[in-house]
């Protein structure tokens, strides 16, 4: 907190829970100097206002994102496209900008059909944080804190431009890891996407039997856990489902081959198979959750 | 707790969480005389003499048999055969047996095979209630309050041996309810056991690939919670799978057809159908999580 904050002016589309943190956790670490937010209701930029997250609401584009330093899309990311299409012409040269998205194939696509000449000042970035709830008053000075930040840099962005975003994340306690946005979208189809569709699919098929109540009612804390991820947003996951469809199409296809491995177990009713992939499965488990809690 | 205790002697095989927990609930009730444990480990018998869960650790099981009020199975479940055909001769007549096995069919196949015409005498039953430990250490007085235990009652059971082994239950604050087995054993396949194997199968799955570090560097909160009951026991779960086969191969079929309902949506880029199942879904697993909530 020594000297000038690193970042004179940001402005962040899109004032929820991720955005919200994000401005809160800089102004708490006292490095950015002006946050500016736009956002499609104004009940929303409002709270954001009294909540101390933002300084200002934007209402000119071109005149806010030309003299920012970096300017963050943190709208649900079936209007990134359109958000980039809107700030290109009005970027200043020094300007950085970054996402949110948890894809990055889909974003990068829509960020070479917008930016143009200007693609490599726009750093795509994937926050790994959720949390139950959603929108600005549910946003967190520490919501990144120990966090994992994915940047997935293009061939045309420069060192210092990635250099930025990754500066700021840092700011907000985060720890910023690198991957190309293939290997991105390959790596959260198989951990995260894939889980989502597999809670989902259990709850939704359970809703559909004669006796969901009587289900319902006996279901316990080993159903709670495995289906707290089906109480997702609905929307945001079919965005992030379509637009990662290929990786997920993917590991759905050898998830399904596993479970006909473990099918074919239970029908010979072998027990040395079945209890051998439940004990690799178990030291995998403790393996990761150890190795998290020392993190 | 006035006057004498509901439960002059009970016997308890297999003393760890959950007939640890059970015991120290009826001594915490004031409702049992005295507590006698068998256990095949000489170290957690005297843990729980240590702990106070048991009054004396048993030697003879055709001595503290035969004048025990209620006998509980609370062993792996593979030993509950062999502790019916131990027991069975020496049950006293006003002698009632429970035991707390996480499926029933084959449960009280095993009763039929060993109780003869004693088969009245014992009452079969299920506690819900796991914990992240197991183990005489792990025992807690109040591990059953307000949780369900299902009584799955045979037609050669006295009304009044039912009673008794529920009005056990209730002195432990626990929430009585009855199914007949085979309910009992569809109902937990589809709510309990299916999502064990679905999460073992995940975590199983992710250990075969090349890039395992990396994926399970990456997985985060969702992962976490979806896989938390993939480090439950391998042997106890191989157990349960077995044990109740034909009802989980049932539930993996209806999941799998489920599965491939939502491939083909994904395949097809249908988010109106991605959206309208995770939106269902979703709204059944919030009013599940408000009922349990309100209990």
């Amino acid at each position: 907190m020594n000297g000038a904050p690193q970042f004179g002016k940001i402005v962040i589309f899109g004032v929820g829970l991720i955005g919200g943190s994000f401005a809160l956790a800089l102004k708490s670490a006292g490095e950015v100097g002006e946050v500016v937010g736009f956002g499609r209701r104004l009940g929303s930029l409002t709270q954001a206002l009294d909540l101390g997250i933002l300084d200002r609401a934007g209402f000119n584009i071109g005149q806010e994102v030309g003299n920012a330093d970096l300017v963050l899309i943190a709208t649900p990311v079936g209007t990134t496209p359109e958000i980039m299409a809107r700030i290109a012409p009005c970027l200043g040269p020094q300007t950085v900008v970054t996402d949110a998205g948890s894809t990055k194939g889909d974003v990068v696509a829509a960020a070479r059909a917008h930016f143009g000449e200007r693609l490599g000042q726009f750093v795509p970035a994937h926050p790994i944080a959720g949390a139950e709830n959603s929108g600005a008053l549910a946003a967190r000075a520490d919501l990144y804190r120990q966090k994992q930040v994915v940047l997935t840099p293009l061939p045309e962005n420069a060192v210092a431009s990635v250099a930025r975003v990754r500066a700021a994340w840092e700011c907000c306690g985060a720890l910023v890891r690198e991957l190309s946005p293939a290997e991105h979208d390959r790596v959260f189809a198989a951990v995260s996407h894939l889980p989502h569709l597999l809670s989902f699919a259990l709850v939704h098929d359970l809703t559909r039997r004669d006796n969901r109540d009587l289900l319902f009612d006996f279901a316990a804390s080993g159903f709670r856990d495995f289906t707290r991820i089906a109480a997702s947003h609905p929307e945001m996951w079919r965005d992030i489902c379509l637009a990662n469809r290929t990786a997920l199409l993917d590991e759905l296809d050898r998830y399904r081959a596993q479970l006909d491995e473990l099918r074919d177990a239970l029908q010979r009713s072998d027990g040395a198979g079945l209890e051998a992939a439940f004990d690799v499965a178990r030291a995998a488990r403790r393996a990761w959750a150890e190795n998290k809690a020392s993190e």
